[in-house]
């Protein structure tokens, strides 16, 4: 290492990457609607499991394939454990993915906008990035599997219902899509939870008939776990076992995280009622926002995407500073399309209340 | 991608991969000696931290950074919080230090034998191994550095105190090895804690005043925490802030580790009564293994490495495989110098002389 090195050792084009700057972490008295958890907190029964977790879990080594949870998910989703991978939080499951089957200097399709933790993974792995431009509608364009693979994508990764637009890319799509796209098609379903019954459909058939589809789920929003990191990818075997076997780290998931899994997807009742609750307050939070003048997009996840009122003289940046000076925590995004709107999670009844009589004053100031 | 792609998605070199394989998880009546880790239960305090684990730590995403629990570690040894970061358990240090300063084509030097998830965490990331073979005694060759150099190393790793021969390299070694190799020197102390009381030296101001010094610790073993997840890196600033500010993944540390592992560290006299005890009965384990025809390597870890008697008819994998089949777990590696082997990790009294008497038993058989 030579003299000059050592003051940045990392790999040279790591040097300049500019890194993912996730949501602040304010703290217990804030209302926190800035990074999608769910407002509701786990299952009673996930608790008792906390409660119960002894000495010895925490002594030895945890289960280095997670295969008690894995079975519990296999169950839920009615396909096979070894269909399975769980996954320390879904950051883990999207970085090994881009591990195991894109190479340096190869590229992974995004569509864009999206979770910025994307195009930092790729930056990392040295691959390049793919991008189609979701049309004004946030849908995936027709020509996206056309675009990644004239760019010799390996992988592409598609969020679905996409963030942070809330929109629902339909079944019929998605399987088209796989069909056209040559690489592996992984599907981040962080938000399915969220979806109204009557426009659900079974993302997990269909990964694993597809070969070449690979299903993200977590339990950090629908299960109100994001402090525990605990996620799972659903697809075919050939695409799940070389993750499972060879690429993870040997004890990725932690034996309290596997034991409170488990029983969270077993009283997936439980999470289903936060669910329905959070669907009837995304109705209230967007009708409230578009009475203020906001336009916004239809949602099929736990957050809202509102466009200032194309009159207003107040600035989305403006309005995330100015609630935040107030203990209300919403996501900006200093990017292209979405610099004029704000992402606001969908919280209790009293914290959107707050939300949306905080922005009606902060609207009618001059 | 082809027909043919479809059976084995997985990149290229990934599909005849070996790939690492944990030691045996055995259920909790078996007396287990096979994975190194401590006999003894975490601190009561621990215990209690868990208890007070509410349900708004689970519902909420941890601290990206685990400030708190890497000021408690800097606070331990007296390095700055900035000089330290927080891991998802050793292994994701590995990885991350690979991924954060090796570039895919390039060596990671190695000292052969040592823990398999070094030359794994190489192969995924197609990085060549530039091996040093230790001496008779399991000392690091006086020519490491220039082996490494001569192989365009961009960073070693060493464990010490060695595993699995336990055997200790001293400060003014290390530190000459760090003047002489040109790449970054990553230091696995993750049985740093066992070491004697009058052979320990502060690793952590050699790390933190060379640049080219990153030392990894673990709460696995020193604090009976495996089953959680928690490791740390110290270094210096220009070392860490590439990993814990671009290369990690966002919220890599759960909730209940960081929590659990600030009381850890902070009952750090706790652990050191539990390294006494093992330290006892490491010699014990030691002088009945010699006892027995043995020669077993001088440990400074929780563990021992020990020969069987050269006039043996039974072999190694012979007497792991009977000890498992009476519900002892060992371990055996099948690889060059180790075949004649078992690592024995340090258990309580009754769990150690359980296993000299059955060995004892064992050998006497026909």
């Amino acid at each position: 290492m030579s003299a000059e090195d050592r003051s940045q050792p990392e790999r040279a084009h790591l040097r300049s990457m500019k890194a993912y700057v996730p949501g602040a972490q304010p703290d217990a008295r804030a209302i926190k609607l800035n990074t999608n958890e769910n407002p509701f907190p786990p299952s009673p029964r996930v608790m008792a499991a906390l409660a119960a977790i002894n000495a010895r879990s925490l002594q030895r080594y945890p289960d280095p394939l997670a295969t008690a949870f894995r079975e519990a998910a296999a169950e839920l989703h009615q396909v096979s454990p070894e269909e399975v991978v769980a996954t320390n939080g879904g950051d883990e499951l999207l970085r090994l993915a881009v591990t195991t089957f894109v190479d340096p200097g190869r590229a992974i399709g995004v569509a864009s906008p999206s979770y910025g933790v994307y195009s930092v993974l790729a930056e990392i792995h040295r691959a390049r990035l793919s991008v189609s431009t979701l049309t004004e509608r946030w849908a995936v364009p027709a020509d996206a599997a056309q675009r990644w693979n004239a760019d010799g994508a390996q992988m592409a990764i598609l969020t679905n219902p996409h963030a942070p637009s809330g929109s629902l890319t339909k079944p019929e799509d998605l399987e088209r899509l796989a069909a056209d796209f040559k690489g592996i098609l992984l599907v981040d379903e962080a938000y399915a939870d969220f979806i109204d019954p009557d426009l659900r459909f079974d993302s997990m058939a269909l990964a694993t008939r597809l070969p070449n589809v690979l299903v993200l789920r977590t339990l950090s929003k629908g299960y109100a776990l994001a402090g525990l990191r605990l996620a799972y990818g659903v697809g075919s075997r050939p695409l799940v076992e070389p993750m499972l076997a060879k690429t993870k780290d040997s004890y990725n998931v932690d034996a309290v995280a596997q034991a409170l899994g488990i029983v969270a997807l077993q009283d997936n009742a439980y999470a289903q009622t936060t669910w329905d609750q959070i669907r009837k307050e995304r109705i209230r939070l967007a009708e409230g926002l578009e009475a203020l003048g906001f336009s916004v997009a239809p949602s099929q996840t736990n957050f809202v995407l509102a466009a200032i009122p194309a009159a207003s003289l107040k600035s989305a940046r403006f309005l995330k500073d100015e609630l935040e000076a107030r203990g209300v925590y919403v996501r900006w995004f200093d990017e292209s399309r979405l610099e004029n709107r704000l992402r606001i999670s969908v919280g209790t009844r009293e914290e959107n209340s707050a939300v949306l009589t905080l922005i009606s004053d902060l609207m009618k100031t001059p």
